[in-house]
């Protein structure tokens, strides 16, 4: 069968990832090292997840703010442990004005340079706690819930795009509470709100839990994680949720006078998602004719596609299609209106047919002469796109039967979406209990067989260290430990033979 | 007659402005010079701007995209007249690790620093017409209708919130056209869907015009903006739209097959407004009360704050509230649902009343035992706080009118916040006819008796130059040449005693 893309997923896995941004319009190389531009398609995407789950984090009582770009060197000096997890990769202002080079060129102004550097932030908790101890004084300041969506740039040796982005968009939410038990129950609250956006919102089946020691956030007491399986059987971890204890407000002096009048520290928590999530929807959801975009997310939901000839008959294809368009827009799916668009661009039929199955767009109608004189359309869902033959699937029906059903259509898509999401993930999940069993799955550095789901002893210090280094020889790391698990009091660690005290997803990640 | 801000209008305006902006919760000093933190209030505004915004931005053709905060040296070296006009204020980015100092500090790592410095973007049009000129080949790709909404950094020495900061939001658009009269028809759209929002959303009236030569966009061939006025008589320009001709295109090599099969350069444009706007809403709308939003962008239009003394009575009232706040969610004013906020938070009610009143919520609507038991609520309209008498304005008025009626108060606020600002901006231009009477005007470098409206012969060069220093030592500019205007064959220019080719404003600016 012949496909749309030049390169299929079981070819090149990584080959096709990038084939599908180039052909959907999601993004492309800036020309900017490690920078990408993002496409109005992609951007259209981000559109979508920065509305839907900003929704989610406005009606849990998260209000939004804006802290600088910049921060001040001293800021990171403060907080040790999360200095040394950032340090080596933060992009540095150090001057404030260009000069002419004398030679046609620019160079930094060598008598503007700052006193003191100015790091990009690579995230906000120093420049948002130091906030943080100018708004708490009293118990009634608390909780104080903020969330901010923002550019921040991590310096990165190879970059991928969407998964790995020198530059990358987010959210940050970082919070303040009078104690520790509030603190954790907010990080679980978000935790479990990430989950609900992942699989309802972007059709992802993500496993929630507790990421191990070795890979916290720097500077937290607990970091947990959503973790999405792609069509190649790596993992991507698609969004963290960390419990920050008093780390970072006893560095930044955020305390708090009780109701009895004491000073307390508070606990304080942080947690995001970015715009990687995309490059999950893409290795989840894609297939070898491009992007299949969850209907929740896609941008324009039904586009219409008028097969035109430059012939005066041309006019009533399109007025016919308005119409269309007109009635889908007063439809509703997923409790929205359905977003429908009349694509009239200049370019062939069957080149536009095929830009939007590369998008993926999850319906395309097409309409030509015959469709208005039999009151038709021509209609392609993209997740059924071809038919046992190997043809693909264009059905003609009554345009008041699809304007009729396209809400519960789309609402089966994105369902169907989902549903094969959790089926590869099920399947792809296998229990090992002994270490060469382990080794055996994954003997093949470049095939990966899914996770696999192992008991262990939860190892501290240079043990788990060792555990981590046998896991890297392999490519391997720990993803998290599931949540909602009951005691496996008879299991034995595959690590080091001790008592096992929890189950954890082993697995190659992005 | 006491007021809630410590400092009045016409006691210190400067002072009133920096008092609103703490009182109203809107921004604050950061800690990192030049940048603000935008507080939940100031954000919630900009927010509802984003929106509306936007909205008009798609609603004419235009797509959303991203592109790198990191703009390579190289790409301002290419264009002249652009790089002369910004070269002075960037941040540079000239490394990309640190290090520990060996005393506990960090410092930029020397073996980290970049080959080429990278320029934080003041804004976008190098990095965007890099882009255009890989994805325009042909007519067939024109017009490329693209907008960004992101921060940019500009150095500045002086700052002040909102109207001049380091870092600021903004949208850019930029677009490329097939030819230079239809890149000035969308120059000029734009300008008018600025004029628009402003008018309509802001409530700010403001005047279009072109800019003078020497106030032109670096690298501009034109450069349009609206114009609003402050109370203090000042103007604001509060967006521009820039026609660009062929200079960026030339020097970015954007070129086109045309029909004919001709290569041409494509006609550029960009326009943009920022954060500077909520200043501008300010300094407009504000009173010695604080702020008064114009409801359209009020996060909340409709606060209403529950009178509670800690006694088993306060659950009726708080029943009361809710059923209150359901009902008015479910009226629409200026075309959308009416946002309506119950205020639970722990403080007495009278310091919340005054919160929202120096937050400028268009309707604060309290409830006592006594509203619950006689079916009525107390309503504050922001807008007309006081009564003849001096004493706040509080109109106890049955629950169903108030539900009845939300809808067209608010939209009733709305008109009547513009009409303020369009009776301020008409009683404060005055049209001059010589420049002794210009002088004497603003012989007062304090005190700004508004703008005057003279005509001038509009000369360039070395004369135009002349102009703008006589200007300049009234701490005057000329704001722009108001769109639509008939000729004034009659008139003489006010500078040079030439003949008069236009009018223009000239006032004392921000």
């Amino acid at each position: 069968m012949k496909h749309a893309l030049s390169v299929t997923r079981d070819q090149d896995f990584a080959a096709w990832y990038q084939t599908v941004i180039a052909e959907a319009d999601l993004a492309e190389e800036s020309g900017v090292r490690g920078c990408m531009v993002i496409r109005p398609w992609g951007y259209g995407i981000w559109e979508r997840i920065q509305r839907l789950l900003d929704d989610r984090i406005k009606a849990t009582g998260h209000e939004n703010c804006y802290f600088p770009l910049f921060i001040p060197l001293s800021y990171f000096e403060k907080e040790a442990e999360h200095v040394e997890g950032f340090a080596k990769e933060m992009a540095v202002v150090t001057h404030h004005r260009l000069i002419g080079d004398g030679k046609g060129g620019l160079v930094p102004d060598p008598t503007a340079k700052l006193e003191e550097p100015l790091v990009v932030r690579p995230t906000s908790e120093t420049v948002i706690g130091a906030a943080f101890a100018r708004w708490v004084q009293s118990w009634r300041d608390l909780p104080v819930l903020i969330n901010q969506w923002a550019n921040v740039v991590r310096w990165e040796m190879r970059t991928r795009m969407f998964l790995r982005t020198s530059e990358f968009l987010w959210q940050e939410g970082h919070t303040a509470h009078a104690s520790a038990d509030e603190a954790r129950a907010e990080t679980l609250k978000i935790l479990e709100l990430y989950r609900a956006f992942a699989e309802e919102c972007l059709a992802l089946h993500v496993i929630t839990g507790e990421k191990p020691e070795n890979e916290r956030f720097p500077g937290a007491v607990a970091t947990y994680s959503i973790e999405a399986m792609m069509q190649d059987g790596k993992a991507l971890q698609a969004g963290t949720s960390h419990f920050l204890g008093t780390n970072f407000s006893s560095a930044q002096n955020i305390r708090f006078q009780n109701a009895s009048g004491e000073l307390e520290l508070a606990n304080t928590t942080s947690w995001g998602v970015s715009t990687r999530m995309i490059g999950g929807v893409i290795m989840v959801h894609g297939d070898d004719d491009g992007l299949r975009c969850p209907p929740a997310i896609a941008p324009w939901q039904v586009v219409i596609v008028p097969m035109l000839r430059d012939v005066p008959e041309d006019e009533a294809i399109v007025t016919y299609c308005r119409e269309l368009q007109a009635e889908l827009a007063k439809q509703s799916a997923l409790g929205e209106s359905v977003r429908a668009l009349l694509d009239l661009k200049p370019a062939k039929a069957a080149t536009k047919r095929w830009g939007w199955v590369k998008k993926g767009a999850p319906i395309v109608i097409e309409v030509g002469g015959r469709d208005v004189a039999g009151g038709n359309v021509s209609v392609i869902r993209r997740d059924e796109l071809y038919r046992e033959d190997g043809k693909l699937d264009s059905r003609v029906m009554p345009r008041g039967d699809l304007i009729a059903n396209a809400g519960a259509m789309l609402e089966s898509i994105q369902t169907a979406l989902h549903c094969q999401s959790t089926d590869n993930l099920r399947a792809n999940i296998v229990p090992l209990h002994d270490w060469t069993a382990l080794e055996a799955a994954f003997a093949d550095g470049r095939k990966n067989p899914g996770w696999v789901d192992v008991a262990w002893s939860k190892p501290t210090g240079a043990a788990l260290d060792a555990v981590v280094e046998r896991l890297k020889a392999l490519k391997l790391t720990i993803r998290n430990a599931p949540m909602g698990q009951t005691g496996h009091p008879d299991d034995v660690c595959i690590f080091t033979g001790g008592t096992a005290v929890e189950r954890v997803l082993v697995g190659r990640a992005y």
